[in-house]
């Protein structure tokens, strides 16, 4: 990732870094506050994570790369914790099976809480040393980051858990998604082609993945000014979408009908009616509301129903920085997958060390979606950022905005 | 299951099951309480269940078979209960699945707590009106008697999750089987053949799968007077136990292949020396205790590699009425594989009503265990008795007792 | 196994011996000759195996067992064969793995001719020099038994391809099974318990597991006078037998399930037809033939809905013994499920040498079926006979008669 | 795919169209000819399919695309070819399973070779007819380039099942690949940037998922003069490739790790040698030839440990173009990985009607290959061809040639 810049005098710099580092970690903390010591402990499948999980290796992580490098007189808070919360760092050692995460029952969430209490108090205190390097400058920041990233992932996850739940108890008593009812009709943006630049640029903070900026040449073509609702979506189904090969990739036919799906994954069917599971328990279908948790073989399938295509990380890009005005929920809705396939931007290059399996060694198989969704932390998100999963992947806040050429 | 028999007077009776039943009852929540909430939830395989549930479905069985049924005004604690802990009675509605019973954080532990002593007070009210029909007395005794099975795999199941740690975490810190050290060097006790009686006879609580008493032909045998040690057990493995095809059952040598196994479930190398992980953590290999969580596999394999053979249960229920003296660690070590696929006895009919399918509906592809172990609560064990399992479970106190031809 | 009686004359034993030799070989092959190169290499499923790897595996038994050790100057015909066509005799050194047989495309058909041909005749020289000890009799009586298996076996296995195909080839014009229609009404035996003896006696050949003869005690029980017939299935089907739990063992409850069953292996719906895939292509559905290709679990749901069960193996043999006038279709019609688990008998021993490989280590998980079907070789049936397969197995001739108790 | 110019005389052209048919047709045919029928009946796995159903799919689409459409009076050949010989074309019905190919012994090899007489007989009636329309010849040309890559999959296929037999035979007795030794150190090629046009160009032939030529803008960037060398190859073997996960995208280490993977495909090691089957079996490995059958995950795996990367299929196809002559091995070799996710060019459209379905709908999950193997035919091959495989595949002639940033 790129380095943090540093201009402000170091006091300040100091007070501003350990605000920031305790606003961020007490974000992680509130999102697990409504969640009780079984919600946090269980894993509901192979891919997602139990809240504990996410609570201790995003403490792990600042353990791992700041404080055993940098803190004197380093010990750990439990030796057994550097490989227990390792997610996938090769390079630091072996990792708790994956699948396994959610057979640790120790360490306690009680235990998980005071090793986050005493990582911040030894953060905070390495933090009011100041003078910190901009090695570690930037490690810091990229570990507030990846805390921000894992935020939505317990959000993602636990609404995973409780949906497995025949009971589906709700989280909390907030709607999940903000109401789309006032976003109309929608329409398209005609966007220019030409040789564009994209990826990061600028003095912020992105990761390594958003980089270099570099050139790309786009034919015209026109993005969808939002997402497509519920309401659009439930009239794919009405014509027969899920029973159609021809909508279909050959690989989300076949995905389609191993599962046998017929919707979205977290509908049902009620009598005539469709109630969709959320963070604050079923709830009717809201009409107007962008559809979300799509596959990639979901959004693609209903894009070419609607004589549409999925935009490229480019197209999507570019307009979200020409025509911003004219596109309605690019960021804080849903994610939105695009077209393009994961994959290093021409000249990447891997952070150095330990923190540069962050993104290079997953740029196969996945799909790029871009924007941010209702569960991402506020200031995480940035019209470079580059979010990717699985094609199968539904239990993200994954949404879809069409694309054609023009 | 046989009815109980009710031949004190009224009062004095309803007293007395009122007593065992609250004894009974205690005994489970004792048992789950060096657990965290979390330690209740997880679920470490599909064969095992979380103690939440355990609590929880013991309570269901009261509940479902008799309040529901004979107390007045019933209504249920929850109605969701009725299919979240419905283990697999078709007659009496629908089961959460099997594998899924580890997801369901909420009801949590404090409210299926809550749950117990609802059902308990429910239940004392309904003994001390006295006046218990036999069939109510019948399910009453039958309800206990499931508590007290449900007791032993609260132990194998917890036992199972804790091991699945790599931090090996303990139960309780007492040392899991009794020291076998005094046993002595073993041998054998030969037993005459000819026709005997075997099944349950008296008027005392059976299943219904040991009745009806009945009479089998045995050729004359010898039993061995102990169970087979973790010694013996390592020199089978030193002399390529493992990796003789010639000992194994032709099924057992597939499964051990597949899975790579080398040795016992529980045991691990460290150097030179063997650990077990027990209840009370890892532990020394203790060399003159019997050999614990073995497979029938395993056992069928020592049995060939040592000359001898698994007793039939016909043969280990005779030795135990005839030669119970003779015969060390019939009881209360480890449950003993028999030779017995689980069949019905010659005139076997299931109870009638949904409890019929207690017993009856797993008579294939299962093994017979006799004895009892050291998890096995007090009282529930007798000569009689029909414990079953498939031939690849390892995780239940299992052992070994060789026979052979006399 | 026994060994063979050696009574005769050694050179009108030899001409005995050869001449039969000669007429079992040729009856395997006569089985393949309907069949082309492509049909005897195609491996429908692991269970089953090509019809080439019979007619090599048959011959390699006789080469391994007899050829390798009693010819002077033996070579093999092709080192490589050793492996290849090696079932499961570890004794002898490794094995093709299973699944892969369909894979052989070399060795060619032809090939494999010409190796039964160069074994057969080599085979030939040494019966014609007379003089077999004892053990090489019993080996030759083992290795013609064994083709007998094996012949049933070519028909299971090619019935099997040939209904996977969608075009229901014919293997040859005859009908499968012998027409049912005169066997009648059917009724109960009613059959005398007591001490009785089961288990083969007398100097013919049997297989290990059919001894020692010993003495089993049996309660009074009764036995169908015939098999149960596709117009009795049918019935059972119509009243939902494939649809309700309490009537299905809960292995078998669940096995149905996950493949969705709801009629015999090979049959199917048309219109409101029912046909049958036969050996000689599709054909209607027969009323009053014995409903054919029942998994053990299909038939005890069937036995428990008519209130009946299946019989033990020494049920059966009794009643073969002592009322074989009054039972229909106790052999050369279907193999007949008992709930007998396949186990040694008391004082069981194996042969000795590799060959006692053949029976002892499949002791486990299987049950035993009794009589013989009409795929069965003239003269290979006998009353003590105990065939065995998985309780899901469904390919084989298997039928069922019921019992009870009496 | 483009439509075929048509601009000789009419009678001409009937003539060259028939004499082009005749030969592609035959060139299938003589691949098949060294197959026994047994050879051409089995599927060594569901990825691969058997010669004769390659023989009898090429055949079907000329049957089902032009014969059925434009024959007058057309009767097919058999009606149950139409879904037992469908790849994927989910427009014209039903297929047979891809998993079940091998099953079908029948038809038989010699059905199935009258069929392609019968088709042949028929298709040359029609050319001779003359007066082919333009959408007519567009699917003849269609046909015949779906006939030649079938021809190459014959091959892999074959060779994979060969592989599969412990014997290793040979498929013929021609090495498998050209020998590299006259290659050389090998080096790189530096090549500009900017922005360049890739897809097909011309009125030749060309498949849709090449079209349309558009532009794209490029880094400077350096090609490989030559494909990596087994030589090479085995010295990354040698320093751990397949031991250190830094080398490996995630999932390629996952892949890896699970099958156990320590070497190409095809090789065994013997001794202190290496062997590698080829299509004339066995042969010592030839240091100096392209190292053949990776998956995207070695050939990715291997660039990184080399400090390179794969090349992107626009600079493959660029550098094809600008600087051919100081390239070696760029077709006729081995197909060359790309980092290039298969998805569609800016303004692709599929091809009209069924056969539509023949590139879009596999664009997920799959990388490009370029260039062209020594199993491809000649004349198949060009600049803008786009082969594609999932990322596991390795039983092509995939092999790798290195790219890096210049
Ligand atoms: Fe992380
Ligand atoms: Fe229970
Ligand atoms: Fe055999
Ligand atoms: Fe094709």
């Amino acid at each position: 990732m790129r380095q943090h810049p540093l201009a402000s005098s170091p006091a300040a710099q100091c007070a501003d870094v350990a605000h920031r580092y305790a606003a961020v970690r007490a974000a992680t903390e509130a999102l697990a506050r409504p969640l009780s010591a079984e919600d946090c402990c269980v894993q509901s499948m192979p891919d997602a994570s139990p809240a504990k999980w996410h609570l201790a290796h995003t403490s792990w992580f600042f353990e791992t790369f700041i404080l055993e490098r940098h803190e004197s007189g380093f010990r750990p808070f439990d030796p057994a914790f550097r490989v227990l919360f390792n997610s996938y760092y090769q390079g630091v050692g072996r990792q708790h099976p994956r699948p396994q995460r959610g057979l640790l029952t120790r360490p306690s969430l009680a235990t998980v809480q005071a090793y986050r209490a005493e990582v911040d108090a030894r953060m905070q205190r390495l933090l009011a040393q100041g003078g910190l390097s901009a090695e570690v400058a930037a490690l810091l920041e990229l570990g507030l980051q990846h805390e921000q990233q894992h935020q939505e992932l317990i959000l993602t996850d636990i609404k995973h858990l409780l949906w497995c739940n025949p009971l589906w108890p709700a989280y909390h008593e907030e709607p999940a998604l903000p109401d789309g009812g006032a976003v109309g009709a929608g329409g398209w943006r005609n966007c220019r082609g030409g040789l564009v630049q994209i990826g990061h640029q600028g003095a912020d903070f992105a990761f390594d993945n958003e980089l270099p900026r570099h050139s790309v040449y786009l034919q015209p073509y026109a993005l969808a000014t939002r997402l497509v609702t519920n309401a659009e979506y439930l009239a794919f189904m009405a014509e027969g979408g899920y029973d159609e090969p021809a909508h279909w990739l050959a690989e989300g036919w076949d995905w389609c009908r191993a599962q046998q799906l017929a919707h979205p994954l977290y509908w049902r069917q009620q009598g005539q009616d469709w109630r969709e599971f959320t963070l604050a328990g079923a709830q009717p279908l809201a009409p107007h509301q962008a559809v979300a948790h799509l596959s990639y073989y979901e959004a693609d399938a209903y894009a070419r129903w609607a004589g549409a295509r999925l935009p490229t990380e480019a197209e999507w890009e570019t307009a979200s920085a020409d025509e911003g005005d004219g596109l309605q929920q690019m960021f804080g809705v849903l994610w939105q997958w695009t077209q393009s396939s994961y994959a290093p931007y021409p000249g990447f290059a891997p952070a150095p060390g330990a923190v540069g399996e962050y993104n290079g060694k997953f740029m196969v198989n996945q799909y790029v979606l871009r924007g941010s969704s209702c569960a991402t932390p506020a200031g995480h998100a940035r019209a470079s950022y580059r979010n990717f999963f699985p094609a199968a992947a539904r239990w993200q806040f994954t949404g879809l905005r069409l694309a054609r050429d023009s």
